[in-house]
């Protein structure tokens, strides 16, 4: 994809215009990724070998990449501007000053991710351009990159029908006695084969639900259990994530009750999730609607935005005053405790749009508990 | 694992003080485990739901997480004392300086990990503990971590052994045009089943092999190519890397000679890897080996160490002059161009010990370049 696929490069100058930002530095593989349209493996895997697509005021970005990165970045990005450092040799941060200098933004006012760029690369930067300004960017990134484009919608949309397949045709293959990991490794498998990379899983069954990011383990699945999934791969450059909830074997009353709360209020909170609408009335709505139904709350945010990254601006919490807008798309997520101690959960992908809320996943059987059997 | 059976906390605490550090701040995953003995999911897929433990000069470490993350820790850790943060509403950064306060740290000199600490923690733990002296403690993890105990030795020598079974019965079962994704997925599946988590794959045909680190795509197996694989996972909490090379069909006499002269070039370099030998002096015992068998070198480096981090310290590089110790466990990789640029690689494992060094890995038909029939 073109950066002009995602973003009109001019929208996210004018964003860095008004962030008093001259030139605007990605690191992050997810800024990476946005900017150059490569996504570096070693960046999941090597964070310590740093690439960086850097955007002027003006004009296009250029990239600087470690040299055993350039074969990958030339063959996969548009960008034509590729500079490489040569890692133990030189510090990319020195090449990044260098580079920079001679662009002509010495003295220039430097946005950075300073969420996600190390301390000593912070330091080093600053001590390297003692007449620049070296400022937080990730701001303009984050607002840029929560405004999807129609074929970002799609990739995610179809990345997370493919994540809520995997799920169901594996709690299918699977019966009571199976280990958590054994199902686990079934939607992971299954994730792979649909096309998907860098696949993670949250998977339990019993009490082990109740654990925020549990690991798959060799716990069975018993008989009048709650098993709680929640996982995603990447596609195409884009997360997938979903979560879904099944019971093995046949419900009880109570779970059958929970669950259709569970799933109503999830409902209700999506219908919030409207243009205009700050991202933290809808988890005030989300909290409206547990309480009307006799839920607890346990968790201080009901969703997040979903794209390139995994948890996006906005995050839906109390706090986040972040107007929602068309094109945004997020993951609405609540989850809730019975008197066993299971933790029931479902997670469904909405778009943003300029009416009602648009559910992009969940059309597979979410209304109802998946009986395991 | 106690942390007794990684390190004595004593020494961990000498190295502390040879470094001029008071209390130590682990916040990377790899580091909050060591500590810890607790992996958190969330430090995969949400980093910047940040944990931390925290090593005073004297004592045992203590561990400050996000409230969702507490019941995992509670769980896993042998740590008794566990403070909580509340995101959203409270800035990790602002509870542990409040912490380091009330512990009497306010004056005190505080090492943090900057090369992993995003800048804008950095700055405000700077700003909120005005007194302190924060500086980078990240080579006193490095240095510690860097001398494996027995019991991870057997841990990183299972999940070695793992990961070369998961290859070479993956190898096994390919056949010439299966695409690079299916090959990639049998060994990631296979890597799962064996009870590894958080895997990643590198796995090329043809001349995407050259590309360093390439994502398995639909490309398919043909005849005369060389296929390249370089894998892992995580296992019990610490980490494998093998890379494999297989020839698609009957090898020809230049792919026979030229993986024939790889392997023993890889043994030579491994011999080199002695007590009291510089990780430097490794590096040049390979560009020789390369030399005098009339081999390319194109890479910087020809191993790392291995352990609850990938590419460990230390780096083994032209520059490094740290020296092997007994204990040390390091991946040796050297890789080789053919003349129709097809990239040939292997990587094994191997312990530094008071005598020869022990290949924990290989012993599985390394010798032979591996062929698809």
């Amino acid at each position: 994809m073109r950066i002009e696929e995602r973003i009109n490069p001019k929208s996210l100058q004018a964003a860095m215009a008004a962030a008093g930002i001259d030139v605007l530095v990605g690191a992050s593989s997810e800024n990476f990724f946005y900017l150059t349209d490569t996504l570096l493996l070693s960046h999941e895997i090597i964070p310590e070998r740093l690439c960086m697509a850097v955007m002027p005021s003006e004009g296009v970005p250029w990239a600087l990449v470690c040299y055993c990165e350039e074969l990958q970045t030339r063959q996969d990005s548009w960008i034509g501007e590729i500079h490489v450092y040569h890692e133990f040799q030189e510090s990319p941060m020195e090449v990044l000053a260098r580079l920079l200098k001679e662009q002509g933004w010495g003295r220039a006012r430097i946005g950075v991710e300073k969420r996600f760029l190390a301390g000593v690369y912070l330091e080093e930067l600053e001590a390297l351009l003692p007449e620049a300004t070296v400022l937080a960017g990730d701001w303009v990134f984050d607002q840029a990159r929560s405004l999807k484009t129609p074929q970002e919608i799609e990739i995610l949309r179809a990345a997370g029908l493919e994540t809520e397949r995997a799920i169901l045709e594996s709690f299918s293959r699977s019966r009571p006695g199976d280990s958590e990991k054994e199902v686990a490794n079934r939607i992971s498998t299954r994730l792979l084969e649909g096309g998907g990379t860098s696949s993670w899983i949250v998977l339990a069954a019993g009490t082990n639900t109740a654990i925020n990011h549990p690991w798959a383990g060799s716990k069975t699945l018993e008989l009048g259990e709650i098993v709680r999934v929640d996982t995603g791969a990447t596609f195409r450059g884009y997360r997938s994530d979903v979560a879904r909830t099944a019971v093995v074997g046949e419900p009880n009353r109570e779970q059958l009750g929970l669950y259709r709360k569970l799933r109503e209020a999830e409902l209700e909170t999506i219908s919030r999730a409207r243009a205009g609408t700050r991202a933290c009335c809808v988890y005030e709505g989300f909290v409206g609607a547990f309480q009307r139904r006799g839920l607890s709350v346990t968790s201080q945010a009901v969703g997040h935005g979903l794209g390139t990254g995994l948890h996006e601006y906005p995050i839906l919490n109390g706090k986040e005053g972040a107007e929602l807008t068309p094109g945004m798309v997020l993951c609405i997520e609540p989850a809730v405790l019975d008197s066993r101690g299971f933790l029931y959960h479902v997670e469904d992908l909405v778009l943003v749009t300029e009416g009602e809320p648009r559910i992009l996943t969940g059309h597979m059987n979410a209304d109802d508990l998946f009986v395991i059997t």
